[in-house]
């Protein structure tokens, strides 16, 4: 397989994780979103959505959608299987990585800040507090539904890796860079750090891949 | 089954189409949103997440997320199919259900434009301006991909209705309540007019339940 994506995106580090985990071999061909690199016309006729990541497996399109592609990876590699196989334990996982997926980090990306910065003339610095909102508004969430829910297990979704935490973690490593504090989410603390003592999930480590700064 | 929904709803809007689709009996029980059900301690117990949809399939916990309700649904009742068998046809069908589902629909959502008029001062009809160019960012991104990808069929990916159509038609509707302009966007048009024509897709539509204006 081939990929695009770049150090730094959450969406990229979620499918790394998932190859890892797998042992499928990947190609990663890293993207740079500074130059613009995903707004040239090569790019955009592979995804005319800017964005990574973008999955080739053999012939044929290109695969985009972090979700879609963990899907597709399960479809065809299932082992180890990263969704649980009773439906509603399956359904709360997905959930889980749909908090962050659809509900937490596309608020935040470059494209929205560079877009409010430029509509509403609004300070780069003053934009950090639109993004720790929504960091702050998913981590709670995590954690009240991971504390409560009688779901969780040593992972977000019982006692085996899922795309919850894939998500999670991917969301997680997110706070460190933009100054969230982390206190008040100790279970999703303690997923999260288990999850990376793992070699799967630290050799994907957006500050591990080529052009991440040392 | 048993579901927290409300007229407006995109998320809800897709789940309760594929109900329809797949002729499974559902209460919908509508949250005024207006006045806050969301917030409410009853609801948070539901879903901490303050949103709608929450659907409950006999007894345990609820199931949130309308992308996890969607695939829940066909893994407790597949037929008919609302994704391919094919791996890379179904990945293609979810990627551009994520374009709108994770990408374009929680960028404008009212918690969003709330929490912007109030941290930045930005007057209410100068949100329409946000909306908007998310609503057309989403439009065009599934336009070109539509027009241009050899999987589109009579359906966003062929032949057969699929999780794409539903959050496709999810969006489409929205152009006429935020006044989006929907000449660029004739495939995208050909495929929600198509679903629109069909009683399961038009019996779901937002202006057809409880609540709605007139």
């Amino acid at each position: 397989m081939k990929m695009y994506g770049n150090w730094r995106s959450a969406a990229a580090f979620r499918v790394r994780i998932a190859l890892n985990l797998k042992g499928i071999a990947c190609e990663e061909i890293f993207l740079d979103l500074d130059a613009g690199d995903q707004h040239k016309p090569d790019y955009l006729a592979i995804n005319p959505q800017a964005a990574v990541p973008a999955l080739f497996d053999g012939d044929g399109p290109p695969l985009t959608q972090s979700l879609a592609i963990l899907d597709y990876l399960e479809d065809l590699h299932p082992e180890p299987a990263l969704l649980p196989s009773e439906p509603k334990a399956r359904a709360r996982a997905r959930s889980l990585a749909q908090v962050v997926a659809c509900d937490t980090h596309p608020l935040y990306v470059p494209r929205v800040r560079t877009y409010l910065m430029s509509a509403y003339d609004i300070p780069k610095d003053q934009m950090m507090g639109f993004v720790r909102h929504w960091f702050e508004t998913g981590l709670k969430t995590l954690e009240t539904r991971l504390a409560n829910e009688p779901g969780t297990g040593r992972y977000a979704q019982g006692d085996a890796i899922s795309h919850a935490d894939l998500c999670l973690v991917s969301l997680w490593v997110g706070t460190a860079i933009f100054g969230v504090e982390t206190a008040p989410y100790p279970t999703v603390k303690r997923i999260a750090e288990d999850c990376l003592s793992q070699e799967a999930f630290a050799k994907a480590h957006p500050l591990r891949q080529p052009g991440a700064p040392a």
